[in-house]
């Protein structure tokens, strides 16, 4: 079709969806912007009448609280050279875009994508003193489509310069929020589609969709923008994940809008009851016709988490961006892909007091779900959250005191909406120092050495978090930074599991079939299905300092010989094996074949003489089983191992390429570390895949409790001795006075 | 040599220990109750002088506590089938004993090993109701030893009937803490060994030694009790681990206190120098001469973790250890050979509000601490803590506010010293709430279906806690228990390394040799020598009921075939396996052949037919890559295999038998599994190890930081849905109000 009518198409179907809206919004409200545009706080164009346009709904909603409790971002400025684009560079960047050939000659048809810093170089960031010298020369990149075409593009935003970058072969950008919420409604132009519903016995107005990447599954896919649609009942419960219309499948062209096809595989399969579904805390409220001392609800006694008096190390948040804490000093933000970036994290030697480089920057790089239904509405299903939906744009602002302590600092996220406008995530991020009743250190002497000695130290640590909630699931990903110099990453798994309708109400309608239901039946007609999640992180790793080098300290069976004179038969033997090449660093983990996995400074030695350097500790993970050439896992290649090492590139930082839609996986951490580059003494990336299986069972219906598991970066031989030692035992002047809270 | 003759060796022996001690306690202080009677305070028998005799020194120093804050055990009487006994249970099972032939010929020649609660049958307990039906019959079982010769006995405390049971074949007794304590003051008395310290250049006054447990190593080691004896400096410093004689090893018999043999292959090799070494607070303050606003270290900002007000779920502590807490029930309680046994768990069901079954007996059965170096001082470390040393033995008092948070209520134990008499360990358990800032669930609706949804639920959990210092080692040992059924059991590795004398204080001093160190240059002439940790737990599972059945979920890949009609190439299958007989039950796990491990109730299936079940979810963990006929493998054959399940049987409690020191691995968990018996729907017992490799780093010197892991019980289709729908979310009113405390 002809790529010039796309927008008109795109504004028509906007506006039909909005009249189905005004039948569907009672069960499913759309986002007030699209049909009720307000007063934007962002724009710096005298002329623009919103930012509060049909491409930034969720502004809208932001500025509606803004008007409570303003976040005051418009007059930010850039800080420290990673700080991200404010909402006036944005604006900046807009405009020199829309300037650009060829989008100037129809700016309203240039689709932001992407748009954010492009970071200085890693030598200018190194160099740069704050207070002493200017901030580097601010860059964007963005990434837009105009006209069916995607273009990448540099922007200096001083000089104003826009130059165009290379474009990846295969694959489509990050899809905005805005086509994604779009999508949501397109099916409702469609009259097959309607009837389809009608046939389902679902009313128009109880209909919810979801947009659902479709991967890549051949030549018949490609050359355009496709997307899969499948629809839930929301009629009487939020939780509408709960109630699909199992087998329906629209094939969308996402430029186009167009239908392309509609699968209907479901006869038979009823819609799974409503009941017990709804797992809002108003709304059963609402129901029992109580408020406070609710009819079976538990009331957490919450131990609350306050600080101690002031003399202790606190959380400082230096011009916005830059948290200190506890010896730790790192660079925070919100992206709009990755979610949360830590860059420059740097850790305090209590020998003498100097800040040394740990990491300069990490973040979860792609992620990679396939769900494990070979069936026509299922096979599909392996999506890659951050490259598909965005990771940071998905994280809505955070519940204080539920998901994070009532001390918490929180910042916000600035990102952009597909007409390159600026909006406000707020809340985004949290960060708290976290006292869970560990203990980082203790000893006693017992009475067989008659010393009378009980040392403790407890274990105060801080923690960044944000949460994605991407459709049903919610990814929670904290970044956790110890006095001892090790960094634990998590990802926590809750939210609402995916499930799929089914016409047994019970387990032995399968008659021994089970194994073809691909999961767990979870209450009436409901079934959860087998899933695996893997989270990729990229961590650039620079030991003090950037040429660093990969050691395996492998751990094997020594079988003693006659020379040893020793009763033992057999022992541990740890070899150390620097890898040459990316192959060499190549780890596919086993407990049978342990190892440490130690990223190290080779020009630094401790005082005895060991290389300083931090390791990368696994604990519980899971690997992909799919077969290599299955087209998903080609795509999510970069789970074939749980941990890689690559040289730094700055054009390689996400995992399945930087365009993963519909990609044919040409362009992953797999093919980048096939090239063998060499490794050692070089400034490299460190890469580390942390997986879950999922069977679901009933315990996850109707919402999934957080599962949750995590690796760590640890010191070794990186600190002369334990910092630990330092720490003095906490005291109760230490702790505050807490009293019951007057209202009860 | 003539047994009857070792008592008097004994005494003779202890004397010469006290008067060397006059010269060595500057340094090193023996108990004050070894050369300090005082008076008892648990003696029920009005002759008696003192229990604070050579047998209970530790005993004394709580005695001295009490004083201030008599913790009133004495007239503690028992309240549940399984509560331990009491102090006048003990004192009424010491009478019999010392009346009981052969012991009545000279009770002070029996030796007490371990007296303790012999529990009723199951079907006993299960069926007793609480204030309705009396204490099912008060019956104790004691090992003892008696003129060289181990005794197990059953003593019905009401009738004063005590019968003989069998004594396993090989292997003795867990040593008492009395010969413990005595055997680090043994050499002192043998000339050989002075002479040999001299030349060492350590004044006898310096001099710390520690008993260690052998191993068995064939039959030059038989029928005799020995253990190996290692000596340290504590010249300037409580840490003395740090500071070995290396290579000095003194074998000694434990029943005549006789040196058997002096090893000394500590030629050249210098004593480690005491500087940085001692993490003591109070030593810092001292030499820094400052009190509070210390050089150097690092006060933390503790978060204090307060609960809210009354409203909420509170930790019950009925009849002081029956725990109630958010749903859960359990009984806790101290031991003296497996730490802190947890029994009888149950859970309320959101649905019914019924409290079902989940867990008969839980605990650590057994240690496995194998070091890795094969060279004479060292190849025969291959602890096995609980019944080599009593893990419950070696628990000290928990310091609070920092093993424990400030809202923690405590337990104390009591235990049996050598003599029979009973003795208090104060505050040995801890109970706390914990609110770790994590979230139990969460979800956002985002933009995309514009529902304005933002749910969350803090995750807040209850802890028992104990903690064992096992010479150096401190092992932290947590039993967590959620709200939704989930129960974590988490084993936290604390305290000091045991350490290697070398004569390197460099590392280039190995000249490529590093291997042959067997582990890390820390510090000037110490290494850290790799070891492994293992913990063997027994889980005596009663999902919904004694009967049981254990499967296995197993995943792998599944080819799709042309019948499929996908594009898929593959997805993973899941395919559950019923264990008929205990072989089908060993589990090596892989992350390559992933499976869930699900103990079920066959009678018992959900409202949609699934079958209600418990699952074990390992996270990280170690294998133990021994030989398998490596003499410490066979005896540490319990660790062979990740999960075992077993037919329950009550003489099947110690994972490497009842008698394991010096024991040959006859009797093992592997051996009784090798039995080969049918677990299908019987009464079963799960076992799970958890492992961990350490190849120290600098960062152990001159501490350990704790390092944990951990696994769950988790429930699966045990409930119709998730528990977690019924918890409010938290609000402002529900935490305390706090302030800095006024000291600051």
């Amino acid at each position: 079709m002809d790529r010039s009518t796309s927008l008109l198409r795109l504004i028509l179907l906007a506006l039909g969806a909005a009249l189905v809206l005004l039948v569907v919004r009672s069960a499913f409200r759309l986002p007030r912007g699209i049909d009720t545009p307000t007063t934007s706080l962002f724009d710096d164009e005298a002329t623009a009448g919103s930012s509060c346009t049909r491409f930034a709904p969720w502004g809208c909603r932001q500025a509606d609280r803004i008007k409570q409790k303003p976040p005051s971002h418009e007059n930010d400025v850039p800080r420290h050279p990673l700080d991200p684009l404010t909402i006036s560079e944005v604006n900046r960047a807009r405009e020199l875009l829309r300037a650009h050939p060829p989008f100037a000659s129809s700016p309203s048809s240039m689709f932001v994508h992407s748009l954010a810093l492009d970071e200085p170089d890693k030598p200018v960031v190194l160099s740069w003193r704050k207070g002493v010298d200017p901030l580097p020369p601010r860059r964007a990149v963005a990434v837009v489509r105009f006209r069916g075409e995607a273009f990448v593009l540099a922007i200096d935003l001083a000089s104003g310069a826009v130059t165009p970058l290379p474009v990846p072969a295969s694959g489509y950008p990050t899809m905005t929020m805005d086509e994604q919420v779009l999508l949501c409604y397109t099916p409702f132009r469609d009259p097959a589609f309607n009837a389809t519903i009608q046939r389902h016995g679902v009313r128009l107005s109880d209909v919810a969709c979801l947009p659902i990447s479709l991967g890549w599954y051949g030549p018949s896919e490609e050359n355009r923008r496709l997307i899969k649609i499948q629809c839930f009942s929301a009629e009487g419960t939020a939780n509408f994940y709960m109630r699909p219309i199992e087998g329906l499948t629209v094939l969308v062209d996402m430029d186009t809008r167009e239908v392309v096809r509609i699968s209907d595989r479901g006869a038979g399969i009823p819609i799974p009851p409503a009941a017990n579904t709804d797992y809002r805390y108003s709304r059963h409220m609402q129901d029992e016709g109580d408020d406070q001392q609710t009819a079976g609800f538990q009331k957490v006694r919450a131990p609350s988490m306050e600080p101690g008096p002031s003399s202790g190390p606190r959380v400082e948040l230096v011009d916005g961006h830059t948290v200190r804490w506890g010896g730790w000093e790192f660079h925070l933000k919100a992206d709009a892909r990755a979610g949360m970036v830590v860059s420059r994290a740097r850790v305090q030697d209590p020998g003498t007091g100097a800040h040394r480089e740990v990491l300069y920057k990490g973040m979860a790089s792609e992620l990679f779900v396939p769900y494990m239904d070979p069936t026509e509405a299922w096979y599909f299903k392996t999506y890659m959250d951050a490259g598909e939906y965005g990771f940071g744009l998905q994280a809505m602002p955070l519940v204080p005191l539920n998901d994070c302590p009532r001390h918490a600092r929180y910042l916000d996220g600035v990102f952009v909406a597909a007409d390159g406008r600026p909006y406000v995530r707020e809340k985004m991020i949290c960060v708290f120092e976290r006292y869970a009743g560990e203990v980082a250190w203790r000893h006693s002497e017992s009475p067989i050495t008659g010393l009378d000695i009980r040392e403790s130290r407890p274990k105060v640590t801080l923690v960044a978090r944000m949460v994605a909630s991407v459709a049903n699931y919610d990814y929670i990903m904290d970044w956790e930074f110890q006095m001892d110099g090790l960094v634990r990453i998590k990802v926590g798994l809750s939210g609402i599991l995916m499930v799929k309708g089914t016409s047994y109400s019970h387990l032995s309608e399968a008659r021994g079939n089970e194994g073809d239901m691909h999961g767990t039946l979870l209450s009436e007609n409901v079934i959860g299905v087998i899933h695996d999640h893997y989270v990729t992180f990229r961590l650039d790793m620079d030991v003090d300092g950037a040429d660093n080098s990969f050691v395996r300290v492998e751990m094997a069976r020594q079988e003693t010989g006659p020379g040893d004179e020793s009763p033992r038969r057999s022992y541990l033997r740890a070899t150390r094996r620097v890898a040459e090449t990316e192959k060499d660093a190549r780890v596919r983990l086993s407990l049978y074949h342990p190892a440490e996995f130690h990223v190290v400074n080779p020009a630094k030695k401790t005082r005895v003489g060991n290389p300083v350097g931090y390791k990368v500790v696994p604990a519980g993970t899971a690997a992909s089983l799919l077969d290599p050439e299955d087209p998903p896992q080609k795509r999510g290649a970069f789970t074939n191992n749980q941990i890689w090492v690559t040289p730094y590139n700055k054009s390689e930082e996400w995992a399945g390429g930087l365009f993963v839609y519909q990609s044919k996986g040409e362009d992953t951490l797999d093919t980048w570390s096939e090239r063998d580059r060499p490794i050692e003494n070089k400034d490299l990336v460190l890469w580390y895949t942390l997986g879950f299986h999922h069977i679901p069972c009933q315990e996850d219906f109707p919402i999934m409790p957080t599962v949750s598991s995590s690796f760590d970066l640890k010191p070794v031989n990186f600190f002369e001795s334990n910092p630990i030692l330092k720490q003095r035992p906490t005291k109760e002047d230490d702790l505050p006075i807490c009293t019951a809270s007057t209202a009860a």
